[in-house]
């Protein structure tokens, strides 16, 4: 066997031999649970060393497996919800080889991708996308005459909670088409899944429902047999009936017009084959609920926190042991961390504070909260829309709700942010985190439209720290009486700057930026954490690394705080003293802040050079964060140049 | 009795006695039905000659007023969703006598709105809210100990097709709060509802479901009877039995953890009180199942059409004859019928081409493409997100969908917008209606933000046609090959200015604008249907009204036609020639297509003096369009007087 290159992996021999769906095809029905148990070690292997998202794909190996094994996958449309748990999909259509670049800057995508694979048939990242994508295909395939094609979703029960599968769901129950769901139910999330669904499903698994009804027939019977003979037959076939209608009938699934079968084991790899082959041949909309374990197969994963095992950062494939780099100083914590302690202590000190998420507690940190004060803070499932319209409706009763949901994914709920929020006035706090550059999770993950997204809405105030101390003192802000109507907090990912961040709480003033330093001719206006690329930048700039002496170049650096209401007053300062100004945000160009200063100018008839730096007008792929900002231009070194080059250039503002 | 003033009705005499709920309580039981049938005649002659929605106020006013009798509103919470169905809640909570200034300018919303009274807890427009808004409210009033307090959401079975209402039943089914659905069944969104969802009501509301299984039961039992006596009083213990089991559990709203209460008759007015009056009592969420008739007490609109009874304009009370002002001339179509021909025209062409609307076909006139092709356009409910990512499926088989979703709705789609279509570069063509000023359904009906947020978004195309012939085109243009990619048409609500607008289709070439015409000093940019605002206001400024000769003004004007790519070449010849610019565009002018110009000078260095008129930075209330453009300062009057200002001014841009 040879060693995957570049992984140090070595393949089980049957995986070795499979690169693709007809490669799996060719192995007997036998050897599937050797193939499954050498994908899973396979994935293990590569994970620990190289990271990744963990749990999902483990607990599908076996329907990831028959799912390539039965259908004639690419011609059969084969979508993914969520897509964090395709990396077997990823490994037998073509990318066993190069699996190990998965989540690296230039390698493969940690989520199905059109464009990486025509197995990918639909891109994702965000969840409950899988069954409306499918249920397209599957009408087009209709139109076109294409009867054989069969077209299948896969999705947990976590993304099943989501609105839009519902939308789908009863919109696919009166189409005719050939649609497959597989109901992937392993009772989590991220977290653990919650809400009533979560609770029927578990009851349709349990079957309660029926044994309920059945032990009350037979109890009934019972009394019958009291009354004349025979009653052992009479039993039997009114057991048969009620059966049938109640199981058909109480399903929820049914409801919606799906055929409806299961639950079945998600681990037995030779009873999926044979289910789904038999399904293949059923018309009209079908719901296979399949049982599954995230994280089967590997001790640790089983047996640990499934929260933590969900994406586990390197561990010891032996031990389980995660790895964590202990640094030799204490460091700057996450500003997820921060929020999480933060609305803990604002909310001891406030009795009207709440905290909502969706789907996301240790994601947020929210969880911190929730297990503080249980009837203070809510996760309420993958429902975006819904998590602001419930903040929406807590609000009006005086609470003072913090919605935490990542940029990207409050694009889900931007109707209800302006419809139920902004356009009521309503003191909501929406705290967007994952705002700018996300990492590794790539373009879906990425939060880089919520400035001008947000910018554009009335009443709505948009602000971004620079640092922990600047995040704890606008979450204080937020819930003072002096704020009427919705206050956003957009923060990245990751590390914040202040090793002793627990600062005391300080009041703001809404629309204040704060001057950090001045300089000549040309400044820095940034907003959020990016303003700390541009302060070591500016070091750089003015000190000469060599000498220690001072180069002579003064660059001013503002921090914006605010992209609104935009701090007018430091701008008249701003544009009554320089001349060349450089914008910098971890956002979208187009109609970001640096968009503001310029309305501001033309508002004011104010003419400057002025450079935006930020996320430029395409979609940034997965990497590292300090390869995605150079990818985007607005790096430490970056703006260093930035500045030498504006220096440089002719103040020659060409006046129409 | 007294005509309430300026609406020359007479309320009959209970009517004329309430304005206020406590008034209604008044009320002898005996007496609610009288009230019931002044409350119904009174909105018919007031909507008859000020105009308004009709149908679904007159299907509910005997739930109205059984829930003002019974509950104790405004400390109880009652959560209209939609909201336009709330006219007899407004008349009945002391607005009768300003009722007649429903929907006009500076008069009552035709909404639900919190600024308007303290019984309209939550404002609506968009459907599917209620259930969030009523939840957040009753965890508040959990959390703050007031037991007695009741939380209302009365949701039509059309918004309960949409995601957001599942997502908030899922969470209500495991909070413990109070919490009560009345569910009104009329069988309608605007147009009639459709979805498996709505199956499902009929089938419970035909009690298929339970009668099925009882006539199964019954012939089983028929058979027992011949093994033994007493056959009778088995056959009615067990029917009992199934019964409970079945209707509980085949629930599909029991499955979400709701106790099921229903069918009833929604028209039985005094039934409903005493129903209502037990369920006071019931703790924990539960659904109240509620059938009326849109339109019910109205012989025409009971007998009609009931899409057109929806909001049919002003009519002829005694003989139900709608009242169309025939003008003497032919007139310009509206933009919605442009696109409902025009979409029919194209896909004889293009086989590849389908239609899409979340549950507006009559409103965007994708009904006359519903008709002549049913298997290429689609009604998928009131599903936007859904709609969006099915037209993504779709368009990964090579079909080219036409997703047709008005401005303020796609609001609901924008995650699907950015993750389904631009991120995977899919050519589907966005057509938003209603984009800008909406008129009388106010502010959640305005289209102001498409522009910035969408103009945000990699891959995207951004237009909007100046008039019918450029509709026309740019719809061509967008199902050619060269077009790989997302493509968004946005366009007002209304007429546009071409009698013969039936022009043979011209292929658009993508970013490029058109010059109208040359002139000095001062250029004028528009973006789409406002641009004939400003060609009637350069003729006014250029030619002497009084003397027909020129006035020596010459004022340019370009057509920008594409807010992105926007066209650079028509932009450099624009600053290289005027010094004053005016940017118009029917949208809200943070982040818009004058902030894209103003993108394009700081990119290249130019400098001038800028004014954008649009949608300013506040929410737009509701009225007629030429007075909200007054409003907004984009009207033709506004324009022309604009430009006599920006030539007054001294050129003096500030240079920094």
């Amino acid at each position: 066997m040879e060693i995957v290159k570049g992984s140090g992996v070595i393949p089980g021999v049957l995986l070795a031999k499979v690169n693709s769906p007809a490669d799996l095809k060719k192995l007997k029905e036998e050897e599937l649970e050797q193939f499954c148990a050498e994908l899973r070690q396979f994935i293990i292997d590569i994970v620990s060393v190289k990271g990744g998202h963990f749990g999902a794909s483990l607990g599908v190996v076996e329907l990831t497996t028959a799912l390539h094994y039965v259908f004639n996958t690419p011609y059969d449309q084969l979508v993914w919800d969520v897509g964090h748990q395709a990396y077997g999909h990823k490994i037998i259509t073509g990318r066993r080889d190069i699996f190990h670049t998965n989540r690296v800057y230039k390698g493969i995508s940690g989520f199905p991708k059109r464009s990486e694979s025509e197995y990918d048939t639909f891109g994702v990242g965000h969840s409950s996308t899988s069954i409306g994508g499918a249920l397209g295909m599957a009408v087009a395939s209709q139109y076109l005459g294409l009867k054989d094609k069969q077209h299948i979703a896969v999705i947990g029960d976590g993304s099943m909670t989501a609105g839009q599968a519902f939308e789908a769901l009863n919109h696919a129950g009166i189409s005719n088409s050939n649609l497959l769901v597989v109901l992937n139910d392993n009772c989590m999330s991220i977290d653990p899944n919650v809400g009533a669904l979560r609770d029927y499903l578990t009851d349709i698994t349990t079957s309660h429902t029926y044994n309920k009804t059945k032990d009350k027939v037979w109890e009934l019977l019972g009394k019958i047999s009291k009354f004349g003979p025979n009653a052992q037959e009479i039993a039997s076939k009114l057991e048969n009936a009620v059966k049938t209608s109640l199981l058909k009938q109480s399903n929820l699934f049914e409801s919606l017009k799906f055929r409806y079968f299961g639950p079945v084991d998600g681990h037995d790899v030779v009873r999926l084959t044979k289910i789904m082959a038999d399904l293949k041949d059923i018309p009209g909309p079908k719901i296979l609920h399949v049982l599954t374990k995230k994280g089967k197969g590997y001790k640790f994963s089983e047996e640990g926190n499934e929260t933590v095992w969900h994406s586990p950062g390197l561990f010891n494939k032996e031990t389980g042991e995660i790895i964590k780099v202990v640094p030799k100083e204490p460091q700057p914590p996450k500003y997820q961390d921060v929020f999480g302690h933060t609305i803990v202590e604002l909310a001891e000190q406030n009795k009207k504070i709440m905290g909502i998420t969706p789907a996301m507690p240790s994601g947020c940190s929210l969880n911190i909260m929730m297990k503080a004060m249980p009837d203070r803070a809510f996760d309420v499932g993958i429902a975006e829309q819904h998590a602001v319209t419930f903040s929406a409706g807590l609000a009006t009763q005086g609470m003072i709700p913090y919605c935490n949901i990542y940029s990207s994914f409050m694009q889900r709920a931007y109707d209800q942010v302006v419809h139920d929020v902004a356009l009521q006035n309503l003191k909501v706090v929406l705290c967007l985190d994952r705002g700018g550059i996300a990492g590794a999770d790539g373009p879906t993950h990425h939060g880089a439209f919520d400035i001008p997204y947000f910018r554009c809405i009335p009443n709505m105030i948009v602000s971004a720290p620079m640092n922990e101390e600047e995040l704890r003192n606008l979450m204080y802000t937020a819930q003072l009486d002096e704020v009427t109507g919705p206050f956003s907090i957009r923060y990245p990912r990751g590390n914040g700057v202040m090793v002793n961040w627990k600062t005391p709480f300080k009041k703001l003033e809404i629309g204040k930026g704060r001057k950090l330093k001045d300089g000549k001719e040309v400044a820095i206006l940034s907003l959020g954490h990016p303003g700390n690329f541009a302060v070591k930048a500016i070091e750089k700039l003015e000190t000469d690394a060599s000498t220690g002496s001072a180069t002579g170049i003064k660059v001013a650096h503002y921090d914006l705080r605010f992209a609104k209401p935009i701090d007018e007053a430091m701008l008249h300062e701003v544009f009554a003293r320089y001349k060349k100004i450089i914008t910098i945000e971890d956002g979208t160009i187009v109609g970001g802040v640096g968009s503001a200063i310029l309305e501001f100018m033309a508002e004011n008839n104010y003419s400057a050079q002025v450079k935006r730096l930020g996320i430029p007008d395409k979609f940034i792929e997965h990497g590292e964060p300090n390869e995605l900002y150079t990818e985007c231009g607005f790096s430490e070194e970056q703006i260093y140049s930035e500045v030498l080059e504006i220096l440089k250039e002719k103040k020659e503002v060409k006046v129409g």
